[in-house]
């Protein structure tokens, strides 16, 4: 098939040209000056985005890698902690809190919806010896699609001295999160989403409560060790190698992200949320989330009766080159995700919906065709 | 300064175009067939260089990522650890093992001597009882240009049981090595050195014996687990989202790597490394390391007397934009390091030596114009 794949995955994104000419800058030294630039410019332009002025630090490592350093840095063995989970990456967090031993109390929701703030909030406000140590959260569920409402989560129990950590891997820039007004203590967030450059740096945030907290932990730790990350930072370096030319690309994405502005990239990814879902809803398809947790970074479709989700993608890939994810545990083959973060155009996600119709009549839907794509096109006339 | 920097660390070290190009692919599904096809060819390749039919992790995290790896899943809290170091890294290997509650032993060496074979194969000899569950030692010490025979004291080790875990990071593909034949264990190693790419990506090579020690191992693991990486391995792909753009880089130097063939690549390490040393005796510098333990990836050179090391890097770098590595701990500012490992051309490292002693004349060191330099080109006349 001729040209590029059309890569609607929840991550990795497609990356801009900039960013790929930037990452294919000769190698320059880790130790030495460029670097020093690239990192503390990049560092400072991250925080904007987490809207903090407390520690970012950028690891070489994918995002669990961070949710990892969250983990070993800030929770103890044996501390008491509530995993709220409503997804596959809730459950995630809430394993590797057990495997460096934690003890997990878990808060699963059924795949599909957000997490019950009122439901935490009144059972973190049954802990009043303040046993909980650390509440875990996913602030944008991958695997389904939809993302909690963390700021009115914290707020509900914003006197318990639990640490808030947040999984925001999937969500920073295409979520609003205000770190330091919401008080969120600890925030992962990973690269290759709404940042743009390809997988393999992830970000750890936090603040100072949460380092004090970690000054006392005696957990083991060294590629992760946040102390050993503040200090070399000060030298505009790293502990070990980074993953430089990963690190030229972040910094020109993060340039690109401050030409475009950050209430522009908000918004430009709820518009594709509500283009993608008002088309599919069009079409006579069912959405997995409701629309008040509908995620902007990526759509979980109910494939329609009769027709495996897993033959929609597929067919998709085979005849259009679009690359969709698939449903994992209880919702593989019921649903199929549409990828809308990151650097995606509108008029390539009005092709996918157009492929998508197509795909449908194919398979022996029944449906009107253009009835989602005019939706689409309408709903472009109206935002641009 | 016109041109692109002589990068000559030690790694990271310049990266081909082709790599460039590589990398510069259109992002792939890192569950997507592509990807596979990468993973499956670079794994296959790379157990080449290793000359071993054992298993092979990637990592995307830096060389001390995967020391990290080799740590927590093959020793286990408590356990006897007897830590070979020759430098920096050889430090760190020990540092590593004793945050994750081992209870090491260290055998430390002067800096820019190798570990005396006979004085560890005593040591080990001593244990009858079996004490020592494991044995780390570095194969190449990028901070002093000295390697170890390991060949020869895992040889004279042979009957113990303990695991012995080799640093391989800067010397894989510029030293032989010779996992299975040799009976090294588990074998540690980086990308952006003799392979050529940049870094961020790392590995993890271990026998079915390590396999079998990290089955009883209780320490916790989640990100480096080889477990996982094994069942995710069995599928084309990673347990978290790799670094697809490093992959592809790494697929494609992989593929250079054999179109120069293995014996060539390491026969060239050592040519750079006699051409070097030749050229620097000939100034009447001293090197650090003796000829017969000299790394083919990193050359020390001790500053001659009244002339700081710094300085002439300092030098180098301003007027030739030459970046060569200092002297670290007892060494900074006594050594500097010429790196000439992964892809670096003879007549760039020429350059190198022309420039140092222009460097050393303007320093006010007396030197005979050219006299280093003629003995590097007769060097390349006779390898040519």
């Amino acid at each position: 098939m001729i040209g590029e794949q059309y890569l609607h995955l929840p991550g990795p994104t497609p990356v801009p040209e900039r960013v790929v000419r930037a990452m294919s800058k000769p190698m320059v030294n880790h130790r030495g000056p460029e670097f020093k630039r690239v990192i503390t410019r990049a560092t400072e332009e991250i925080k904007q985005i987490y809207h903090t002025q407390e520690h970012v630090l950028i690891y070489t490592a994918s995002g669990t890698g961070a949710m990892e350093a969250a983990v070993v840095n800030f929770i103890s063995p044996g501390d008491k902690v509530l995993a709220v989970s409503i997804g596959v990456f809730g459950d995630r967090f809430a394993r590797i809190a057990e495997i460096f031993g934690a003890q997990v109390e878990k808060m699963p929701f059924p795949m599909g919806e957000p997490a019950d703030p009122e439901a935490i909030i009144a059972r973190v406000k049954e802990d009043i010896d303040g046993e909980i140590k650390a509440i875990l959260i996913t602030h944008n569920e991958t695997s389904t699609g939809v993302y909690n409402d963390i700021k009115k989560i914290k707020a509900g129990i914003k006197d318990h001295p639990a640490l808030f950590i947040v999984d925001a891997v999937s969500s920073l820039a295409a979520l609003d999160l205000r770190m330091d007004e919401w008080g969120l203590d600890v925030v992962v967030s990973g690269a290759q989403k709404a940042f743009m450059i390809p997988p393999g740096l992830s970000f750890l945030a936090f603040n100072e409560k949460a380092y004090k907290v970690q000054q006392e932990n005696p957990s083991p730790s060294f590629y992760w060790d946040v102390d050993k990350g503040l200090k070399s930072l000060e030298k505009g370096q790293t502990p070990y190698t980074p993953a430089v030319s990963l690190f030229q690309g972040l910094d020109e994405a993060l340039q690109m992200m401050k030409e475009e502005g950050l209430e522009n990239i908000l918004q430009r990814h709820k518009d594709y949320r509500d283009m993608v879902r008002d088309a599919v809803r069009a079409m006579g398809l069912r959405l997995l989330a409701r629309d008040d947790n509908a995620s902007p970074a990526v759509t979980a479709v109910i494939g329609p009766d009769g027709i495996e989700a897993d033959r929609i993608r597929k067919f998709m890939l085979e005849n259009f080159n679009i690359v969709l994810a698939g449903g994992q545990q209880s919702l593989a083959n019921v649903i199929f995700r549409i990828g809308h973060l990151g650097y995606v155009r509108q008029l390539d996600l009005l092709g996918v919906l157009a492929a998508l119709e197509i795909t449908l009549d194919r398979l022996g839907y029944p449906l009107e065709k253009g009835i989602g794509l005019t939706r689409a096109q309408d709903y472009i006339n109206r935002v641009i």
